[in-house]
Parts: C-alpha cells; structure tokens; sequence
C-alpha cells in the first residue's frame, strides 16, 4: 500500500467494465498511472489506510472518453468556411491557407487550442490524423492528454513534405521517436485510397507491420469514392485495400459511411477498428453510416469528432447524442442504439477502435487511470430516476452538456479540477489563436479582392503572353466563307472542330473581369466525339482600342485548366451572373501574307441564334504591330469577299443577352 | 429621455432585423420594456445623454432565441423512460405517471425548472402545451419569460378535466384571465387530430377566433398519422381541420414532418407557423420533416425543442445545428440550410411562427427588449475569422453552447446576469424536483414489481370472478367427439369456430406469472373471419390443486381487452421468454345435468402438433363446487365414450416446448 495511493469516490461510478458495473458510493485506487482496485467506498478505504481520499460528492465518475477520429491542429481554421461543399470548402479554402500557414508553430498552438477543449469536453483519449505530427505528439503529451498520432501521408507535396518518400522517411524518425511513450502512440496515416497511391498504402502497411503500430485512413467517406472505385477497380475500396496488404496492420478505418456488408465482415475478419462521425457526415452530407449493422457483424465503432474546421467543435456528448438519434431515424426505431450502447461506443469499444483498449476505456482495476468528472445536479439535466438502472446512460447520453465536466484525469494525472484546466494556458493560447485568424483573413481577404487571385489560389493560371487582335462579324450563310478558305489563297495549317459548353460567369462593380469556364468537345470527320477539353479563361472589360472597322484590341487574359465541375467554380467563386452559351466551332490556323491567323466559325446553339458568326484573330505584341495586323485583317475580308457583314463588336455573352432582350 | 434609458453595447451585435444588419461596437438603448434604437455605440451615447451604459465587452448580443414548441412542466419527466417506442413510452409510462403526479404543484415546479433551463440557454420567448396552464402561465410570468402558453383539450379525461366539456370552459376562463398580459399569451391547445374529434377542433377554432388567439396543435408528427387520415377519411391531416375551420385563428403547427406540398401551401395560405422539432422527431424516429420544402413556400417554420420529456433537454442551440446538419444530409447537400436561416429560424421567422413578430425575435426599435449576450472568447469558438460577415452565424449555429449565454433580458428585465439567475432559486427547485423524481420512482418501482400492476398501470384489468376446473385431454381424432356431442347428451347452447392467435409472454423469477396475447377470429359456417377480438390473460402458475383423474383447478386469473399491438406488450411488458401457438378451436357452451361448461375441442397449428385436445372447463367458486365438478367432469368423459385418452396436466405453452424438446 504505497503512500501515493489515492481513494477517489462519489455518489455513482459508471465503470463501463465488463459487467458494466454502476456503484453507488463507490471507488477507485489509483496508483501512480494505474487503477489499482475498483469497489465500494467502505472496502477501499479499510484495503489501503494509507490513502490519501478525495471525495467528489454528487459527481458522476465514469471512464473518460475517447474522440477517435480528429485533425486537432485544425482547430485553427475552425469556422474559416461553412455551409459549402467538401470540395470548395477544402480545395477553395482549406488547401490554399494550408499550404500558407501550417507550420510546426501552428500544429503546437492548434494541438494546444484543440486539448484545452478536449479535457473541457471530457475526451481523454483521441485518435489524430495530420501534418508536423512530431509536433502534435509533442503538444499532446505536454497538455496530458493520451493521443494515437498519426503522420499523414499523401501523393501530393504537403505543408510537411515536399515528396511522400520525404514523408515516409520523416514518419519513420517519428515513430522511432514515440514508441513505447506512456501517452503517445505513433500511427502512420496514409489520407485516404484516392489520395494515395498503391506503393505508398504498402510502404504504409509495412512500416505499421514493422512497428506494431495503428494505420489509420479515411475509408468510404462519401458515395462518389466508392463510385469511382467501382467504376476504377471494379470492386468497393474495402477489398482494395485489403489487396494492397493494408488491413495486415492495426486498423483506424475513419467514416466508412458507404462500405457493405461484405467491407464490415472483411474489416471484422482484420480486427480493424471503425471512427464513426456524425456532426462531420450530417455536416458535410456524406451520408449515415451504417453504424447498426457494423455493430451487429462485430465491428468497434468508436465515436469522433472528425476536424474542427468540419464539425465545427470537439464535443463528444454532441456526438454521442447524434450517433443514438441519426441511428433510431435511419431504422425507424427509437429503440435503435439505446444510450448504454452509445456510451460504450464512446469509451471501451471506442479503445478498443482505436487499437488502446487494454490501456483506457473503462475503470477496471490494470488499466490506466483515465477518468472523467460530471456535475449532474444541474438544472438541465434534473431530475433524477433511478427506477431503472440504465437512466444513468439515459443522463450521459441525452443531456449531458460537456460543460457538464469537472474534472479530468489521464494516466493518473489530473489535467482539470474544478472546471480549472491545470496542463495548459488558455488565455495565452486565445490570443495566439487571433493573431492567426487575423492573419488568415487578411490573406483571404486579398485573395478574395479579385477573380484573378481566386483563381490563382487554386491551380496554375497561366497569363496568355499577348493582347489579341481580333474582328467578329454576323453572316448570314457559312456556304460561302467555307469555299473560299478553300480556293487557294489561303495557306490551312490546321482545321478543328468542336463543339463549345461556356458558362459566364460575371460579377458585380467594382469587378469587371468575365471568367468563362468551357468544355469543349473535339468532333472528328465522322462528327464523333474524341476528346474533351475544360478551361477557365479570365478577361476584363471586353475592349481597350477600337480600330476602324471595328477590329478590336483585347485585353490581355488568364487561363487555367479547368479540372473541377462548374458547380465547383460556381460556389467557389459566387458570381453574381452566369450564362450559358453553347456552340459550334469550325476552326482554322491559316497563313495569309506570311501572318498566321485563326478564323473561327460559330453557330451558337444555345440560345438558338440565327446565322453564323466568323471570327478573325491574330496575337499581337506592339501597336505598331496591331495596326498592321488590323489593315491585314480588312485584305483578308476583302478575299473572303466579305463586305456587306455585320461587324459585331460585342462579344457573345453581349450579343446573346441583346438578341434575348 | 427619460433616465431609466439604458445603453447596452458590445463589441459585436447581430440584430436579425429586416436588414440583417451585424454592428461592430454597436448599441441598444431600452427605456422600461421596450428597445428605443438601435445603433452604433458613439451615436447612441450622443444621442441618451443621462442613460445608464452598460458595455458588455466582447460578448454577442443578439435577440433571444424562440422555442416554438414545447411542454414545459413535463421537465419533471426528464430521463423517465428513454429508447422507447412512442406508443409505449406515451401510454406506459408518461401516460400513468401523469394521471398519478400532474397537478398544480406539478405544473409550477415543472415550469420553473424548465424556465431556469431555458434563460440558461438564451430562450426569451417559447410557445407552451400542457395541463393546468394557467399554473404555467403564473410559473412563466414570475419567472419572466414569454409565453404562448396552450391549454390543452383532449376528447379523453385529463389531468385537469374530467371531460372536454370542463377543459374548453376553463380555457375560456384561463384566456380571459390573461389575455393582454405583457408575457403571456393565453392558447387554446387541441392536442392532435387523432385525441381530438372534429367537434373539439371546431370549438377550439371558434374560440381562437373569438378571442383572436393562437391555436396550438400536433400536426402529422408521424407517417402512421397521414396513413390512418387517409384510409379514415380520403385526405391527409391538413385539409381535414381546414374542412372543420381550424385555419380560421392564428395556427401554432407543431413538427409537420409528413405533410405534402398541397398541404404545406394549405399552411402558408392560412398563414400557420410550423414548429420544426430536430431532437425530438429523431429520437422518437419520426421522420425527417420537409423543412427546405416548407421554406421554400414561404412557411414562417421556428424551431422547437419538444417537451424535455422526449428530447431530453431544452437546448435551442443544439436544435439549431441539428436543424442545419439534417437537412444538409437530407437534401445530400452542405449548401443547404445555411448559419444564417437557421439562426433566421430560431429567432425572427421563429417569432413569427408563435404570431409574436411584432413584439420579438430581432432586435428593431420599437419591439421589446428580449436579447441575450454570449460568451466569445471561449476555448471550443475560438479562433474567429470575420473576412466574411456571414461566418457570424456560423459561429452561432456551429459551434455556440448554450452554456455560453451569460447575460439574459426579457421586456426590458434582467432574467440572467453573468450566468446568474436573478428571478428563480435554483436549489430549491432541484431539491423539490428531487422529491418529485423519488415518488415517482417509487410508484413505478412498486408498479413494475409485478406484471399484475403493470397491466393495471395501462388499462382496466379485471379479475375473473372464480377459479376454474378444468381437464385436458389428448386426442387422435375429432369426428367421435362431434358425434357424441350432437346425441341429444347435452344441451348446446352456443357454439363457435376460431382461430386463436397466442403470444404467451413468460417472465424471470420471482414473477411466475405468464401474460397471454390472444388475437381471436371468429370463423362462420362458410369458414370466413366474421369478427376479430384481442385480449390479455394474465395467469398464475399453472395448477393450485390437482383432483383425481387429473382434473385442474386454476388460479384466478386477470383479463384486459388488447387494444395495442403485440409489438407494444413485448416492449412494455419486457418478458424473458416469448411463444407463439396459433390453433384452430370449436368451442361449446353445454348444460349438462343443469351445469354448464365450455368444451373446447383444439389442434394446434403452429407449431404444427399431431391430434386434437379436447378441454372441459367450469367455473367454480367452492372447493366443495369445485370437488362436485370434479365429479361431473368424470360423467362427461364417460358420456363421450372417453376412456383411454392421454390426459394433459400442462398448458399449451408446456406442451408446445415438451414436444419441440
């Protein structure tokens, strides 16, 4: 019986052990990092006489819980953009701020921001996946708090890593750093299927194998990955991962929102653990997991949080009280996932999930001492039935609050007493955490100053080198203009045919820049489709210089490929306007008087406009230059024989909304 | 200007007004119950020379929320009974404990519990439906809350009426007595449709009307609802109290979750208010209500918390990002229900569904005073990013806590300052609660000690007269039996076919007692189903004295008409064991020598049995009758040439198990 023993009690101890025992007056022994002996006050206190006793009154003691599925670095970037898709959220803002300002400093200051909420919301264990993971470790374990830490990896160069053999490299030393530390479990995190490659989920897989350490990985989060995989692979991603070898290790399949039952018997089958979110999938509309059927073949299902940028906090007993009312609705049975369910979702299978459950998750007596305090004599949460014993669940579960927890202990260390967190310096860290979200909107504010640095943000835009020289007239007929580009006048360097998808985008005063997002469509002699084509083409107001005969000087443009939808653009850059132009283009690269030009050809289908519009363009470089080609440009009508045409000096979205009225 | 002004000023304040406005270092300025002007600070400190200043710093001022549904008192049932069916939670244990404990103490403490609940939580105003409501109303008023404050009709006997004959004349009284009251408005609060008949609804029509009051009602909270509508009367639930004038007054519609676009214009046309009830319509799993559907008509749609009974608290805020995160998912689109309705919903759109928009719900010039301050500068909402003004109300919907209201104000008075209630005495009424949750516990526990109470707890059991004695008998064949009884022996006065659909619940020791579900057809001559019965049987253990022969006399046994469904037993009920014997029974009423008894003749069908049983009953009430009977039993048999059949000592539910082995 050493010295330091310590006897902690209270009125009522949710010990989620394997009887999942309830004790009235109950108590723990707590030896060092260690639950020594869990029983009745009275026992305790005659087996170890030399023990120092707390008393925690009314307060409800359970095992503290386990959050197994987060990014907490992100608690940073909380509430940065909300109410969009995952893809503008993430590839429009997420990304770009990223790759500005995630540091080792800022996955310190996040961690931190991240754990005092955390040990405020009664989380004591938590399963992380993000970049600097060293860092996170290093703030985790500073703030107290048990955390599988996990170094992303991913196909793509990362605030972290420039290459993922950097990367795998660089998580090697971590988990040679880490392991065996008493709070700190290392974890490999390759992202996701579609943000790896093949070789790097097996290097993942090996080097966990080598290290007896978790692999975790988001797996099947929305319907469109599985659809892919499907369509790619011909099988869901469950078993694709599992022929890369990934289900050899420790598993942490995060979401698995859209896997079947074949995925959960394989998942089972590898011991895997599961990371169910509900706050991230209500919030981001990736679906409802299949969390029934999951527990029914066997399965762990842990409950996280998901990131705090997605969800937007780190509160369990919201997520708690998500998971049992999301399950009941999708069943149609309010009996679906009664609440002692979900409490062991949240604490020993939670552990269990996230691969630590011989270490937490319940007070048993060889575990560690990870432990929670609630008020439970407050208002909200008032009165009290004890009729049936699981209206305790019914209390954790359907109004606890987290600012319901007092006190907070994690390897035997208290990390809060009293609602007073004892690890960390909040008021510190609030006024860091403004300087960086002032700084962030201050990045973002000029980025969003203009089209152009929106574009810029998310891809390579690319300035066209050259202003352009250009005439657009209306005929009538094609017939003639076709034969004459043929009777030998004209050198044709290259003929194309398309047919042109343009959304416009326009947008308010003081912005004057047009972006047009196309696709075109590559039609070959057989008038067959065979090759697609997106771009984005930024320009400003539609002329500059006007010559006689209205050839008009363009403003200069950027382009960029278009690699996202035009829903994506869309909500990405909230144009106040937006017309849909398509077309048909015959195109040619002719060489008149040792001057390249192009001359187009259009017939614009939607909205249906009569006749055809013939364009003549050539890049220019000097206004010496452009007045050359301008004169060119008036021979080159003369042999088309072009005299009575209409010139048009509006360009097509002008020309579309005048005919519209 | 008047001295008592007060300035009220913080760093930010969302105003919810028509514009939407959101000052940076605005200002209120409130003279008695009323907000004069609303500003930036420096104008209105110019402007109210003499005022009183109060700066709230960094705190969030913004219009106190709406809870536009709820049942207040019903606090007092918090964590009663969770995971349940509705029907069985309702009618098994809220039901019973409400005719047991509802009275006007009830009511006020209820109310006060609740009302502290809420003020904690930012609620200023709330639309209420309950018993004793006049007792809600004093409760509210005292406290200092808003009330629409319903007083319910039901077409059965109620805690405060015996007969809704009673409750509309104390509606009438209880509306008189507080109408123009500057927080309360009195309701009329016809339940449902389905606990309601149409004259109820007309009344209650007529008398919103007269007095130009809201009416308060459940509509269409479940599919079960709309299909019983249909089948009864050709029509969903909304045209239906259209057809009986109830959307003549101002119409309080709670949950909707299955009404159809016809019906949601039907609303909208009559200017109704809907109550959208998120935690509720999950955790009772009844649906997900057409919310986007209902906005996009034009509905004023608030957002309710449901009684604290059912939900199981009173926290908009968690209401409010359920609300965002279920249609997201709903609609499969994170775009959907963005911050800004919703907060829209729970405050000036909310106003507007209880009918008090021109009195709250935004913070204008001229409205009261109804407004709550929030906590900023909070671990779990930090850091806060203001590039764009929307991220406010994410902020709000995303990731506030209703344990960061600090400050609370209703019609000008104080209610809650730095998250000290100034008008309710909180021990107290945890201590008095407590008392309550005791008794209550008690009576269930006594109730649920045997299933005889609990049969009683749900419905008029009664207890059959006398014991019977009986004998059962194992047959190979039928037609002898037929025969003999028609040989002129026995005086047949009434005859039957059935066929006997048996549930037999058992339940662990000590309980030796078995509960029967029996559904009966009634077979014709032609073979079909001309009447349908269910009845409950509850039984002792089999057999109290065994005569010679084999003839039983049984225990007194109790029956209940079955007017629920078996599922609703089994989940009420709670047994260890279930069996299900379904038989085919020709059953005889005969005098013999002037005694009557029943002779059943049985073959049971599932589980499929070989033979036929043959059962001689009596009823007896002496054991010298019993010992007579006995005796006669013997002369029966001998009389049906039964001499060497296998006599039976067990029940069906025996022989069925015996013979399944």
């Amino acid at each position: 019986m050493p010295d330091e023993t310590l006897i902690l009690s209270s009125e009522i101890i949710v010990t989620m052990d394997e009887e999942r025992r309830i004790l009235r007056r109950g108590a723990l022994a707590i030896a060092g990092d260690t639950i020594l002996h869990v029983g009745s006050n009275d026992e305790l206190q005659a087996a170890y006489p030399g023990a120092e006793h707390l008393d925690l009154g009314t307060r409800l003691i359970m095992p503290g819980l386990v959050n197994a599925h987060t990014h907490v670095p992100m608690a940073l970037l909380r509430g940065l953009a909300d109410d969009l898709r995952l893809d503008v959220w993430l590839l429009g803002y997420i990304m770009p701020v990223e790759r500005e300002f995630v540091d080792e400093d800022f996955c310190y200051l996040g961690t931190q921001l991240a754990c005092a909420e955390m040990i405020r919301g009664g989380i004591t264990s938590f399963a992380d996946m993000y970049y600097f993971e060293d860092i996170v470790a290093e703030a985790t374990s500073s703030a107290g708090l048990r955390g599988v830490c996990g170094q992303t990896i991913l196909k793509f160069p990362s605030p972290d890593a420039e290459s993922y053999d950097d990367s795998l490299a660089a998580a090697r030393q971590f988990i040679e750093k880490w392991k065996g530390h008493p709070l700190i479990t290392p974890s490999i995190a390759p992202h996701a299927p579609y943000t790896c490659t093949p070789e790097i989920l097996q290097a993942c897989a090996e080097l966990a194998v080598e290290f007896d350490i978790p692999v975790h990985i988001h797996i099947a989060e929305t319907q469109s990955e599985v659809d892919d995989w499907r369509a790619q692979y011909g099988m869901p991603v469950v078993p694709w991962i599992k022929k890369l070898g990934l289900l050899e290790p420790k598993v942490i399949a995060a979401h698995c929102v859209h896997i079947d039952e074949g995925e959960m018997h394989t998942l089972e089958h590898a011991h895997a653990g599961v990371a169910h979110n509900p706050s991230s999938n209500l919030k981001l509309a990736s679906g409802f997991a299949p969390v029934m059927e999951m527990l029914g073949i066997g399965l762990n299902v842990g409950i996280g949080t998901d990131g705090p940028a997605s969800n937007n906090d780190l509160d369990m007993f919201e997520e708690l009280r998500l998971a049992s009312f999301i399950a009941k609705t999708v069943t149609n049975d309010p009996t679906t996932l009664p609440a002692q369910t979900v409490v062991e979702m949240a604490t020993c299978m939670g552990a269990q999930a996230i691969h630590l459950g011989d270490v937490t998750g319940s007070l048993t007596a060889g575990k560690r001492a990870d432990l929670i305090a609630l008020d439970t004599a407050v208002t909200h949460n008032w009165p009290q039935f004890n009729r049936d014993a699981s209206a305790v669940y019914s209390r954790i579960v359907y109004a606890t609050k987290s600012s319901d927890v007092a006190d907070v202990m994690v390897n035997g260390r208290w990390l809060m007493r009293e609602k007073e967190l004892l690890t960390l310096n909040e008021a510190e860290m609030l006024e860091k955490g403004a300087g960086y979200a002032s700084r962030i909107d201050s990045f973002l504010i000029k980025r969003e100053g203009s089209v152009l640095s929106k574009l810029i943000a998310i891809g390579e835009a690319e300035q066209e080198e050259s202003y352009e020289i250009q005439i657009k007239l209306r005929l009538s007929e094609s017939q003639p203009i076709l034969e004459r580009l043929g009777d030998g006048n004209f050198e044709i360097l290259r003929k194309a045919h398309y047919r042109e998808y343009d959304t416009y985008f326009s947008f308010p005063p003081p912005e004057l820049a047009r972006l047009r997002y196309r696709e075109d469509e590559f039609i070959d002699e057989q008038g067959e489709v065979f090759n697609l084509r997106g771009r984005l083409t930024l320009t400003g107001p539609a002329a500059e210089r006007e010559f006689e005969n209205s050839v008009l000087l363009s403003r200069s443009r950027f382009i960029a490929p278009a690699n996202f939808s035009v829903r994506f653009y869309r909500e990405y850059f909230k144009p106040s306007d937006e017309l849909v132009i398509n077309k048909d283009r015959l195109r040619w690269l002719v060489r008149f008087n040792q001057v390249e030009f192009f001359i187009n050809l259009d017939q614009i289908l939607v909205p249906s406009l009569d006749g055809y519009f013939l364009e003549l363009k050539s890049r220019t470089w000097s206004r010496k230059d452009a007045d050359l080609k301008a004169q060119m440009i008036e021979d080159i009508l003369a042999q088309l024989h072009i005299v009575k045409a209409e010139p048009v000096l509006e360009e097509y979205p002008e020309i579309v909304h005048a005919q519209l009225g």
